[in-house]
C-alpha cells in the first residue's frame, strides 16, 4: 500500500509503498477513506512528540472495515468506521468508572518485542497512536474502532477521530457546561471551535472566542462565538472580563501553552472552571496564583481527548453533525491527496488553515 | 469590655478596656464564650496578612445573644450560636447557585467611613473578620451568625467557626469524597484533621496524613487516619504513591505552600482531585505541571471555608459531634483565659499545638 513515510526528523514525508500485515486476533484491517491532519503529526516532524523514524503518522481517520481478525465479532467488511488514538481494556479502574479514554488499551497491544505491522524490504516501520492514517490503509485492534452511520460523509467523520471529539468532548463530557453558561475558548484551531460548537450545543448563552488571527475569529462567529477578543487588541483577560462583566463560568485552553493556562483561569468569575484543553510541552511548568483559585473557589481540570466514551460519543457527534448541530464543513480548509501531506504541513505551520484533510480514492 | 487588642506588628497583644456599640438594624450583640486561636491570627500579628493596628483579632467564636437590633427576627437573646468569618447576602449569583460562602456580604456591612463598633477613649479600634472574638462581646451582623443546638458545649462549638467546618466541609461539599475512597491530607493542623475526619465521617477507606511532626500523625491516627507519612522519611509523594498503589482520589493541601500543592497534585492517581484549602501567600505562584493535568486528567480544585453554607453545615457537624461522629476534644491542645492569649501565640509558633481555645467566664 501507499503511505507518507516519516524517514528523519524535519525533513518531508516520503510516500513509499509499505507493507501492512493481514490482521492478527482482535485486529481489524481498514480501507483508509480520509485523514485530518493534526497539529499533533507536525510536532513529531518537528521533534516535539518523541516517535522515532522511519514512522507513519496520521491519527485522525475514517475509513471501511477490509478483513477482521479471529474473535472479531462487532464488525465486518463494508462497515464504515471512526479509528481512534487509543484503545479501552473495558476491565480496569478507570474503564468501570466511565473513563476509557484514560485507559490507553495497553493490556490489548501486542508484547513488546513481536513483529511491526508495518514494514518496508522487511524493515520494521513503526505505527503511530496506534493507527497510522497518512496511508491506505491501517491496522488496530477493534476496540480502537467505532463503527458508525452509513449515510456519514466520511471526510467529515475523520475530523471526529481526534480534534473534533477532543474539543466538543471538553465542553460536554468534561465541563458538563450548563445552559445559559458563559464561556470563553482560547485558541481557535480544530479543538478550539470544536470546543466552542460544544458549548453552544450545551446551550451556553455566551461564547468568547479568543485567538490573535482575524480569520479564525471570523469563522469561530459562524460556528457559534457570540463575541470575540483578538489578543493583539490587548490583555486578553481584561477583555473578557469587560465583556462578561466579571469574567466566565469556563474557560477553554485549547492551545497548550503557559500564558494561555494563566489567561484561562484569570478570566474565570468566582467558583469558574478552566478546561486545560490543549497539550502544553511535557515537562513545562505553568505557574499558577494559588491563593486565587482558594479564595475564589475556581476549579482547573485537564481534558484528554474530550473525555470521550468512544462507542458512546463518536456516534452522537455524527448525529449532531447529519442533523445540522455540529457544522464541520466550515472546518475543512482544504481537501488533498496524500502527496499534497507536505504543502499540508507548510500551511499548518504558517497557521493557514483550520483542519486539512486527505482524501484517499476509493 | 476586656478585650485583647493589637496595638502594633510583632508585639504582644495587649488587655485592655474597650467600648462596644449597641447592635443597629440587622446586628446582633453576643457574649463570647470561647474562641478558638487560629494561625490566620498570628498571621495578622507577624504582618502576613494585611490589617492595620489598633485592631481586635480572633475569629472562631461561640457565645450566647445579649441583645438584638431592629429587625432581627431569627435570634433572640440566650440564644447559643457560632459566628462565622463572612456573612451572605443571599440575593447575589453565588449565594443562589448554594455557595454563599463565596459572597462575603459586603452589601450587608456598614458603609466605608461609618463610626467603628469599637472603639477605646473615642479612638476607632477596627475589627477583624467581621468579628474580633478575642473579646468579652462580638457585635456582627445576624447572618455571620448561625444558632445551635443548646446541648452543644461551646468551647467546642467554637472550633467549628473557622478551622473544622473549613477542613471538614473541603472533603463533604467541596470535593464531596464518595464512600470507598482513598485520601491524602497534607499537614495536620486543625483544619487538615478535620479534613481528614471528613475523609472519614464520608466513608473513604484509605486516608493518609502526611505531616512532619510525630504528634500530629499519632493524633491523626486517633481521628481516623489508617496511614500516616512522616515527611522527614524522604519524598510524601513517593512514600504516598507506594503506600496506595498509585495515588490516591483527592489530596486535601491544608498547608498553603508552594511545596505541598505541588506535592497534593503530583500523588493523585488518574482522574483525581487536589483540593486547595491552604491559603498560599497571596502572589505567590505555583508551578504545575500542565501537561500532567491534562493527559491524566487531574483536577485542582479551591476550597474556601469548606464551601460552607452555614446554617445548613453547621448545625449538622454539632450534630455530628454529639452523635460521636466528629471528634473535637481531641482537637483541643489546651483552653485559657484572653490573658493567655501571647504564650499560646508563642506555642501556635513552636508548631506544639492542634487548637487551643480561649474561654471566657459566663
Amino acid at each position: 500500500m501507499q503511505a507518507a513515510v516519516m524517514r528523519a526528523n524535519h525533513a518531508p514525508l516520503e510516500i513509499e509503498d509499505v507493507r501492512i500485515d493481514a490482521p492478527g486476533p482482535g485486529e481489524v484491517l481498514v480501507r483508509t477513506a480520509a485523514s485530518g491532519i493534526c497539529h499533533s503529526d507536525l510536532h513529531v516532524v518537528e521533534g516535539g512528540l518523541p516517535m522515532p523514524p522511519p514512522c507513519i503518522l496520521g491519527h485522525e481517520p475514517a475509513g471501511v472495515v477490509e478483513e477482521v481478525g479471529a474473535g472479531v465479532s462487532g464488525f465486518a467488511p463494508g462497515d464504515p468506521v471512526i479509528g481512534c488514538i487509543s484503545a479501552w481494556c473495558g476491565e480496569c479502574e478507570v474503564c468501570l468508572r466511565g473513563k476509557p479514554h484514560l485507559c490507553g488499551g495497553a493490556s490489548l497491544q501486542r508484547p513488546e518485542g513481536s513483529a511491526s505491522r508495518l514494514s518496508k524490504d522487511g524493515a520494521p516501520v513503526l505505527q503511530f497512536a496506534n493507527l497510522s492514517s497518512f496511508a491506505e490503509k491501517m491496522l488496530t485492534h477493534e476496540r480502537s474502532l467505532v463503527k458508525i452511520r452509513p449515510d456519514m460523509p466520511l471526510d467529515r467523520a475523520a475530523l471526529i477521530g481526534c480534534g473534533v471529539t477532543t474539543g466538543i468532548g471538553a465542553a460536554l463530557n468534561t465541563a458538563r457546561v450548563a445552559p445559559g453558561s458563559t464561556c470563553a475558548v482560547i485558541a481557535c484551531g480544530g479543538v478550539g471551535l470544536s470546543a466552542l460548537q460544544g458549548c453552544r450545543i450545551a446551550g451556553a448563552s455566551r461564547i468568547v472566542a479568543v485567538d490573535n488571527q482575524a480569520w479564525k475569529l471570523d469563522l469561530a462567529r459562524k460556528l457559534g462565538a457570540t463575541d470575540t477578543v483578538d489578543s493583539n487588541d490587548g490583555d486578553a483577560v481584561a477583555q473578557v472580563m469587560e465583556l462578561t462583566g466579571g469574567g466566565v463560568d469556563y474557560a477553554f485552553e485549547c492551545l497548550g501553552s503557559q500564558p494561555t493556562v494563566q489567561q484561562a483561569v484569570g478570566m474565570l468569575k468566582r467558583a469558574g472552571t478552566a478546561v486545560l484543553v490543549g497539550i502544553v510541552p511535557v515537562g513545562q511548568m505553568v505557574e499558577l496564583h494559588a491563593a486565587d483559585i482558594t479564595f475564589q473557589e475556581k476549579r482547573v481540570i485537564g481534558s484528554l481527548m474530550g473525555s470521550n466514551r468512544f462507542r458512546l460519543d463518536m456516534p452522537r457527534y455524527v448525529d449532531f453533525y447529519l442533523d445540522g448541530r455540529l457544522k464541520l464543513d466550515e472546518m475543512i480548509s482544504a481537501r488533498i491527496g496524500l502527496d499534497g501531506v507536505n504543502d499540508a504541513f507548510d500551511a499548518l505551520r504558517k497557521g493557514e488553515a483550520a483542519r486539512q484533510v486527505i482524501v484517499f480514492d476509493s
